[in-house]
């Protein structure tokens, strides 16, 4: 395996010789809207997207920031955190050069390693696991980030841990599973097909094997938020549109306000912080609550995702409007002011994903919304934003954090760079 | 609410006034492949069904048998088993009365029911969740079925069990998690976006608060079986093309032998047994085995999934075909033989999903196979396939059946009738 620069090949370049689903599979969900062409574009990360043409095509590895981070939101995500179980740091960083080349790999398309599935020696395990060889690329995006427990005594990273990178605060209401939270290390995958989600992250834990286990993953199978203005804002499962104001790829100037690190160490200017949040939704309580206060709680129209007393899902908020009678129709405490207000400012990238785990042993759906935002400064974006939310947002009724992480996301990968190589220099 | 016999309305004639994701978003997984038409014909249950044009087409609901048993399998699903909570039988058969008529909407890619999630008294709960508004049909079926518990003395139906639904036998290896299994009524959810497939299971849970509980539900995330000559054979989680001989939508003669059900309890004619089985599968052991010792256990080479000694996926399997040095190429304990023989011709229907559902606690993906099968008689179809391969298949090394459910699944319904209507008339 080498971890040498890669060229992403155009989409229709992919692994000679084995058949592309795409090509005959009109059932598959990663089908090539025809007539807009398979062998659009590959977009740097980083930069200004272009609408999406294909969501089979192959998003590009390296750029000045981590791709899934402003891409264009793909449908699917599987999100793993590992614990580091070696102790050894060359090790270590072995494992990361290693998964350098097979998320570059993966990412455009290619099985995780030369070879792969099935032209490796017949007498070893194969390089790939194959179940995404019929699969093309789906806009695969692998973003990695460290957790705090990284920057422990074992790897001599304790100098080097941002200050921003912070032990998140206990919120009210946090019911948090520490089989669902932290970890040392996350990678968030996301595609739109979920069985290339899951076959990427599948590998990387078997290149791990002896280095890394999983400590936990999320499956999520319904993007919650748009992160680019060529995508409409979708539905989260209490059926509203929740995130209209997100920060979107467009708009550089507020990414570099509020999403991209300018200072702290060096290893993190152009970086990002992560938070992921499992938020269990209680649906089945949701679901005997009337329209009327449904949209009190959130803010919104539920047809139109307007805010209240406007027609339109993007018109501004006007906390001053009043309906007949006199009566203000957005409500102090609603999620739509809590979210925006009392920041300074502050603005988030969300980009969550619907979940369902089964049951939860009491008759109820496991659902809920598996919240991921990223900021330049969690301790003056995240963190204040959720405490307005935790104490005063009337829609926590309904609402249980049930799992929690905080990583530290490094920029993007100059041609040869491998993940985490400006940490570890 | 009304369950009178509703027209499958063309998929351009849905919910005016709302906009449908498929015409703007292009990032979404049901995208119609343009060109095709979005107009597609809608094709009846049971009848020969047309190559699959645009995913996102409504299947009907109505027809001789259910849908989403021989429907051209699609690429997500939402199972889930219900305990029935109620002991009033009049109470249950209303609800089952008001479930078809919110099955028979929601396939149609309509809201639960009319009013639905914004259209109704502002003082009252939706009469829909509203995560789907956006959303099409993306071939969303529901197909019911009746599990063993039902058949006890609640509600008189006892004498109404049929003989074939038997309580499946303990098969060696089974280490069986009673939270995920049995159930008084099932419903499988089958569709090509997974948010439309969760919003229908979601929906039918909310309407049946206080009379129905969830036991347990599923997610799988990629179909692992063809059930139509349209489509090609899926991968499962160990990169192998498995059940390429199933039966296939256009063989009805193997269906009617193999699948429907023609004696026993009249309320079951056209109808047919569903077995299904949550298969862990430990793929982090499976991929450090070599990739010679995967082909023998499998039966097929992994590329192309064709029988060891043969070319194409298609081709028979010969059991006596030798390789190099006369060394019989495929073993009598590999999976596709045993699946395949020492059953007297019988075959069964595949339609499993891959899954993955976080981690195991132990440093591993909880991932698997989510095995849905139909036959016509479990007794002599499934049960000694299962107990062939769960005594004899290498495989099992690598297996662990952690979920169990047998239910009886009625024939399909004419206009005006409900989901039961003959089991409790």
């Amino acid at each position: 395996m080498s971890d040498a620069p890669q060229q992403v090949p155009a989409p229709a370049a992919r692994r000679g010789g084995v058949s592309r689903r795409g090509l005959f599979g009109l059932a598959g969900a990663g089908v090539a809207v025809a007539g807009l062409g398979a062998a659009a574009g590959v977009m740097a990360a980083g930069e200004q997207p272009a609408p999406v043409a294909d969501t089979s095509a192959p998003v590009a590895f390296r750029g000045q920031h981590q791709a899934g981070i402003v891409t264009p939101a793909q449908d699917r995500m599987h999100f793993v955190a590992f614990d580091v179980t070696t102790r050894d740091r060359a090790d270590l960083v072995r494992l990361l050069r290693d998964w350098t080349a097979a998320a570059e790999r993966m990412t455009a398309g290619k099985e995780a390693a030369e070879g792969g599935a099935v032209g490796g020696p017949r007498d070893a395990p194969p390089a790939d696991t194959g179940e995404a060889l019929d699969l093309p690329a789906s806009a695969l995006t692998l973003t990695i980030g460290f957790g705090a427990s990284l920057f422990d005594d074992r790897f001599g990273l304790a100098a080097r841990r941002p200050e921003a990178l912070i032990d998140l605060p206990r919120f009210p209401h946090d019911d948090l599973d520490p089989r669902r939270s932290g970890g040392d290390i996350c990678v968030q995958a996301c595609s739109n097909d979920p069985q290339v989600a899951v076959h990427a992250i599948r590998n990387l834990a078997r290149i791990g094997f002896g280095k890394v286990s999983v400590r936990w993953s999320q499956l999520g199978f319904g993007r919650t938020s748009a992160t680019s203005t060529t995508q409409v804002t979708p539905r989260n499962l209490f059926g509203f549109k929740d995130g209209t104001n997100n920060l979107k790829a467009e708009d550089p100037a507020a990414l570099a306000q509020h999403v991209w690190v300018t200072e702290g160490p060096e290893w993190m200017v152009g970086g990002t912080y992560l938070v992921a949040r499992r938020i269990r939704m209680h649906i089945e309580i949701w679901d005997r609550t009337s329209l009327v206060e449904q949209e009190d709680i959130v803010g919104r129209a539920k047809g139109s995702g307007a805010p209240l007393g406007q027609r339109d899902e993007f018109d501004a908020v006007d906390p001053h409007v009043r309906g007949a009678g006199g009566v203000p129709l957005v409500a102090d405490d609603s999620h739509i002011r809590l979210a925006s207000e009392n920041l300074g400012g502050a603005r988030i990238l969300r980009r969550g994903y619907n979940f369902t785990d089964g049951s939860d042993g009491f008759g109820h759906l496991d659902a809920g919304l598996f919240f991921v935002c990223f900021n330049r400064d969690s301790r003056t974006q995240f963190v204040p934003m959720q405490r307005a939310l935790s104490t005063r947002d009337r829609m926590m009724e309904y609402l249980e954090h049930t799992g929690s992480g905080h990583f530290a996301c490094p920029p993007g990968l100059a041609d040869g760079g491998f993940w985490g190589e400006r940490l570890f220099s």
